[in-house]
């Protein structure tokens, strides 16, 4: 591509909405061009590295035995009522209706259109498996889009499904799935883990996350100093890293005032102790939207501790996360206002974290205004219903899955495959016959890959102050040419021959044919970030030399001109 | 693609709303899925025929400088309300709301994306031109979805966009687009015209399609029986292909009861005169959705032609097409009901078409129930606003550029190309300064390719009743191997080196490997229409044997199996 024969751009301008570097760069180049919140063009360079992104993707589905189909967009909502989720799936999902007053969604995610799709035409177990994928543009109606492509409305990406005999065979093609994408984020040529996740509301009993590791990213995941584990904090087991024991004898319980000592943090000053060592008492409802009673609940945690929601929601086996209560329904359900409460008298069920197990003589509110209690021991002052893992870990916790300790990272998710059992072959009637000819539920999986989030995964990952740092894999190209005197004969002679030579090779090329000085070519060429740069200009010619500055050393090297395209090739050639 | 590993199918029934052969065919192949009305589901067979497609077109339009991106489906209102199309668009537009109430469309088309997207950017005439382009779902509220691809709500559309300095380099970019059309159409293998057309509400004053030829095609085109004129019917200038004279003496009016003889075929049998001697009156509303009054006209044409409401339309430059008159309004303007209306002692504008300017002694409605006058004539019983070419025209019409008349044929449309002068750039403010830093609109043209509705037309215009005929241009494979021993190894050895061997020659194969007798595979093969079937079975191999069936002409020959790749390859050559 010569940059007089289109239409590129770089503005210096930084936007003021684009709050990450990735975000930044991306604005800068001309890559991306906001229309509305969360909703972007995209410029004819990024568009170039999302499809070579999106033929890492197919090459390594389709390796594994996926075919690509491409399904609507627009759906009905008859389809989503069969599965159930029309509703479950609340605002993110874009609703409409057409002008004959028919509702349709815009398909935030496909279970349920690929299982139709496949329930018409899967017979018998002879037509077992399938594993079919699409590269697709979903919209979701985000609260609060951000970070360019990282949390947009409209967002490219590759969705799978597969179907199956029975859990042993859908577990094989989950592992078939879990290698290509592997293979596809290994490809990109940028760091990633991959961690145990959240099934969330798409259902089933095994997820894993695939994860770029950035300082940015929206995940914080935890993963072993030692070792292969590695969670994302959502689902992390917390696990103390040393085993407590108290064995103090159980004192007689004491009330003692604590005017305007509502927060753990000024109780424990006052008491001089550590807020590790007090109880802190939460108040939920484990109330569904249809539910007419409050279901309170008590949950107790250490006080330096947090409380995950999604563990307490699994413990509860519950559809919604609970919600906290309102501090008018706390001082129904416990007699006082939030800060002076805790278990002592309640009847409501209590749930207690694993880390307070050991807990003797505890100091907890007393359920009566400015007042809290010491020495409050379990079983003789209160029931505990069920102790369980309910705070999110953190760094120091102990390895779950062996050795050490685990620390903190940041990632970005940008793929997610799931193991879904029969949830929507057996609401959506996705059944085969086996070889006796009795019906069974087929067994599905998904797997989606963030397409247009990856790209801007890798930029995240890979830039410097002076812009972005592609890897080949997904550069717009391989190769800018600086082409410094574009009115020179030679010189300009010299770069299409070596525009040409690449692309004879299989390289794509970027030639910066522009009247422009070399300073604002260079800035440029940094800016847009493709792996190496030449320039080549009728100063060097004159010693019969071009310069080759790869873009992640900015290491120049000058060579002569009959061996130029050569060299470029031998460097490519390094690098993939 | 083998068949036994991926998920293909074909059906017997014939879907009883797949009205033409093209979507029979689809259907039946499990290239096309039907979700809901006008809304589908595309297999991987489909999906490799769509991909194929868009790469002719990408490098058609990139030959031609086009530089592709890609813009979002959901577009906010705010950008509408710029060019004023918001409300234009009608009901065809689907409009949608986020939970946040703000207005969204699903772009059915992207003048004022593109427009916003490059107004912010172009700055001096430096910058210009500029064609860019994009391959995208698109989405229209069709109110009466239909014939599968070709009538969707979701369809793939090639969009692209040109920006130029003035109406002459303007011209430049849009006959550019023209050639790449003509070379896109070309390479599909099938029979094309390009016709004048009408730019609708799209704009500008310059407007072609590309259409195929069908039976079944769902646009009436004229064409030259001799030379290269051709035009949708909705444009063709009608010109009669004599020249008519009437010398006769003008007669005094007379009037005449015409009891029960409303309709012109009535009337002319009682006469006894053919409908084409009679002139009948119409009247319609040249009132917009704003206008307060009725705006009354009176159109006259020759008995046996049809009105073209396009033509009336422009001719007296509206935005909207003229409505008919309730009969109620036609009472109240004309004084009689229906069928006995005429031009004499109107107060309305009378426009009259070109084919009865030369008549004499006219037969006419009386404007008094049950009555008709004759003798009436132009000029003493009543004026004539304005002549003009108002009709249809039809087959054995004079060929406007020359020689000739013309003849019908149906096509479907699967490119549109504009010219649009100004009309986006000065509402939503697209400018530039030129070398002396004056302000200036840019000139705009925007050109569209159906891509699914082409590859389904490809199918409607190669068929027969076996099924579809694919040209090696956009078929799935190149190759359909039917393998008709799967477990005799020497067979199945063959398969696999033939089809390996296509691969490693740039060519695609689908190899069918399932325990199947050799009709249905047979049949299966036919059905779904790679350009050259490969039967390979243990019978033929004892003779050495194998057979190559070219889909076209069902022609089979034997080849000795080690001239097998060869002779195939020989074959492809030989199509490309």
């Amino acid at each position: 591509m010569k940059w007089s024969q289109t239409h590129l751009y770089t503005i210096k301008e930084v936007p003021s909405d684009a709050e990450i570097p990735s975000h930044r760069l991306l604005v800068r180049g001309g890559y991306l061009k906001k229309l509305a919140p969360g909703i972007h063009s995209y410029g004819p360079l990024l568009l170039r590295s999302i499809r070579k992104f999106e033929q890492i993707v197919r090459e390594e589905i389709e390796r594994e035995g996926g075919a690509e189909i491409l399904m609507p967009m627009v759906q009905p909502k008859e389809l989503w009522d069969e599965s159930g989720r029309w509703n479950a799936m609340g605002d993110i999902m874009q609703r409409l209706k057409n002008h004959k007053g028919h509702e349709f969604c815009l398909g935030a995610t496909h279970e349920e259109v690929i299982t139709d799709y496949v329930r018409h035409d899967v017979k018998s177990y002879r037509d077992l498996p399938v594993i079919l994928f699409q590269v697709q543009t979903k919209f979701r109606d985000e609260i609060r889009p951000r970070f360019g492509l990282m949390r947009g409305r409209e967002f490219i990406m590759k969705d799978a499904y597969s179907f199956d005999r029975d859990k042993e065979a859908a577990l094989v093609s989950y592992k078939k799935m879990h290698s290509a994408y592997s293979k596809i984020f290994n490809r990109l040529g940028v760091e990633f883990r991959v961690v145990r996740a959240d099934s969330g509301d798409i259902g089933g009993d095994l997820s894993e996350e695939f994860h770029l590791l950035a300082d940015y990213g929206e995940d914080l995941l935890l993963v072993a100093e030692q070792g292969d584990f590695a969670a994302n904090v959502e689902v992390c087991p917390a696990i103390d890293a040393e085993e407590k024991v108290d064995s103090s004898e159980l004192l007689p319980v004491e009330e003692f005032e604590t005017k305007g000592l509502k927060k753990i943090s000024t109780l424990a000053k006052s008491l001089d102790v550590a807020e590790s060592e007090l109880v802190k008492s939460l108040y939920l409802s484990a109330a569904g939207p249809d539910d007419s009673d409050l279901k309170a609940i008590c949950v107790l945690l250490r006080g330096d501790d947090e409380l995950n929601p999604i563990k307490l929601k699994k413990q509860l086996d519950l559809k919604f996360e609970p919600r906290p209560l309102h501090e008018k329904e706390v001082k129904e359900v416990t007699g006082a206002w939030p800060g002076s409460c805790g278990p002592v008298g309640l009847t409501i069920p209590i749930y207690a974290d694993n880390g307070i197990r050991h807990m003797k003589n505890m100091v907890v509110g007393a359920n009566k205004d400015a007042y809290h209690l010491r020495n409050v021991n379990f079983d003789r002052d209160f029931k505990v219903t069920e102790f369980a893992d309910l705070r999110m870990a953190h760094a120091g916790d102990k390895n779950p899955d062996g050795e050490g300790v685990l620390r903190e990272v940041r990632g970005i998710e940008v793929g997610h495959i799931f193991y879904l059992g029969t949830k929507y072959s057996s609401t959506m009637n996705g059944k085969y016959l086996d070889d006796e000819g009795a019906e069974h539920l087929m067994e599905m999986g998904c797997y989606g890959v963030g397409v247009t989030r990856s790209v801007q995964a890798v930029i995240e990952s890979s830039h410097d102050k002076d812009g972005i740092i592609w890897p080949l894999s997904v550069a717009p190209f391989a190769v800018h040419i600086c082409l410094l005197d574009p009115s020179d004969e030679k010189a300009s002679g010299l770069a299409q021959e070596i525009y040409d030579g690449l692309h004879a090779n299989g390289f794509d090329c970027l030639l910066d044919d522009r009247e422009e000085r070399p300073g604002p070519k260079f800035k440029d060429a940094d800016l847009l970030g493709m792996p190496l740069r030449i320039n080549i200009g009728a100063r060097g010619l004159k010693n019969n030399e071009i310069e080759l500055v790869p873009r992640a050393t900015g290491e120049m090297s000058k060579v002569a001109t009959e061996q130029a395209l050569e060299k470029t090739l031998e460097w490519l050639r390094s690098q993939s």
